[in-house]
């Protein structure tokens, strides 16, 4: 191999497949970059067979050729090197890259490309497209509610499912779910669990200026086509929980509140509800008051929201962090809380302004209550 | 205490004497903040005996008082309030602590400020008065030379001394050592050691707008008046190095170079050396060019960057941490490496572009060499 290549290229390319170099991996080979030049493009590849970043760079290539090399050390001298400047890459039959920028020059002791595992991002099967606008935000408003732990493997992932031509996310642990739904130009019908790890590589990856992306779902992989970048991914196996089930609508309580009300008074109120191993905030809704209160052996604090209130009173108990997640995710200004009663199921949605107030339909949030005595 | 005081000013205040809360501390009152009230002025105190900070405030006191209360969760609380908004406090009899804000109010269980230790910010002894620019200069130029282990306590402080007018810096670690010089009107003579973490404190506190500052200097602590904050500090006793014996002039090689020109090449040059334990860097010296080389298991780095020089051509290894620490702090374009051979300290100095190239003298930077072969 034989190149030359803009430094702000390459250390742009670098960093976005970066994320999926294996940190800890028992095939030493994976904690390399596989770097490939043909066509005049520089490709660089990374997995950790689970998940794998792939990038197409324009670069000026004298000799093709693909080597492996450590991803960390390539990554930190790029970042180190003159913005801007000119980057010569050349490789040795012995598994040697040069890396020449002005007055600066690095060896560095690869591996042969044919040890790498590359085979991965071919993957074949139902296509649809969507615009990255949406996917972002279909991915903002669930990933965060995946489960952490592995004890159930398929919550650590969001379902993607497309009928009459929508797209839903839903993600849950047990405690809570969270459902978006937008229209897509797809007439087929899919029904995968994505690794909330993947989704998050893409949030990173999607730019605003990115046109289309197209997604491809075969039988054990999900990709991901952006502009100059694949993202491949395996799918979690296993059934979904009967989402549609879960979500009721016989509130006999229902509150619209400002979010920014909301959310600084519960982050005020979990200062003292972190000594609680529930993060326990009471929320009394009482004709246009929320009172949120939390106490703990320091002392307690107690918060008042005004609100537009149709229904009972209720008094119901949350995990804080439970309800922050949601309100330091969503962009509505107002927000509504649908209430069944204090041992039952809060359901939240955004509020449209620009539609007199309405409920959006296209988001519910499903948060578990804590028992209160 | 029952007062009014404006949500930023308080925020201000606890951020400031929040840096001398013990985190883990024998005497569970040292995790609060002392929190007075009187002559219509807030002041808080904090300390963990060894560095302590007390700062005053403007506030509308209704009723004197004071009291003790935990200091993350009062920070906490009070940096999320909305910004400018005014907070009410109020204690009662039995030490509780009741803060109101619009619609949110908190109530902390305090002790009693009689427990707290507040004698020691009435330090006696010689005073000097001291530019806030120049103290900062002083502390930055070397405080990151002290010693990080309390194998020798004494040099995990800086040396300050003042005679014939000249205050004096002086950190160093067994490795390396840092000088640093500036004039000072005070006829009298100081030679006191002050704890690091002391002066890394004082350099957060600070500001520009700062006017003059005084320091008091008695048997046991040292103290740091500012405008509307108090730092005192006890000294770490024992007898310092004779630094001045340390520096030498007889060197065989002198070499100019762009700070940021080498400063860049050794940060590329230490991704190699970090695997070894010195962090081996080896400049070599010949003509008008230094060549800053590197080398591990994983490969090896060259640098070439252009010097003037006056003297013989030279060798030396150094250890890239020490080398970049120093490079990382000079505010000079240009600094010179004056050198006596290749097993003798290097000396280095910032250069003055406004003075025709001169040497600053007023700083130099000692770093013994690792031997190489």
């Amino acid at each position: 191999m034989k190149i030359k290549v803009n430094q702000n290229d390459l250390n742009k390319s670098i960093n976005i497949v970066q994320k999926a170099v294996s940190s800890r991996t028992p095939l030493p080979i994976l904690s390399g970059i596989l770097i490939e030049a043909k066509d005049n493009m520089l490709i660089l590849t990374a997995t950790d067979l689970e998940l794998g970043i792939k990038t197409y760079s324009p670069c000026e290539v004298e000799e093709e050729g693909s080597i492996v090399v450590h991803a960390k050390l390539i990554g930190d001298f790029v970042r180190k090197l003159p913005s801007n400047s000119y980057v010569y890459i050349e490789t040795t039959e012995n598994n040697n890259m040069e890396i020449k920028c002005l007055n600066s020059e690095i060896n560095i002791l690869g591996n042969s490309s044919e040890e790498y595992p590359n085979d991965t991002f071919n993957n074949q099967g139902n296509s649809f497209m969507i615009k990255p606008d949406k996917l972002r935000k279909l991915i903002k408003y669930t990933y965060f509610a995946t489960a952490q732990d592995n004890i159930k493997p398929i919550f650590t992932g969001c379902l993607i499912e497309i009928k009459n031509n929508i797209c839903t996310f839903v993600a849950l642990d047990g405690y809570r779910m969270a459902v978006k739904k937008d229209k897509i130009d797809y007439d087929g019908e899919v029904s995968v669990i994505v690794p909330s790890k993947t989704l998050v590589e893409i949030l990173r990856i999607i730019e605003e200026d990115t046109d289309n992306l197209e997604v491809i779902v075969s039988e054990s992989h999900v990709s991901f086509k952006l502009d100059n970048t694949i993202i491949i991914s395996n799918l979690l196996e296993g059934k979904f929980i009967d989402y549609e089930g879960i979500i009721k609508d016989n509130y006999v309580t229902v509150a619209s509140v400002e979010t920014s009300d909301i959310r600084d008074s519960i982050e005020r109120a979990s200062l003292l509800a972190k000594d609680d191993k529930n993060n326990l905030v009471i929320l009394d809704i009482k004709e246009n008051n929320m009172q949120i209160n939390s106490a703990s052996e320091f002392g307690n604090v107690e918060e008042n929201v005004p609100i537009d209130k149709n229904g009972e009173d209720i008094k119901i108990g949350f995990n804080s962090k439970y309800l922050l997640d949601f309100l330091k995710v969503i962009e509505s200004e107002r927000v509504s809380l649908n209430l069944i009663g204090k041992n039952n199921p809060c359901f939240m949605k955004e509020i449209n302004e620009e539609k007199e107030g309405q409920e959006e339909n296209d988001f519910i949030y499903m948060v578990l209550p804590v028992r209160i005595s």
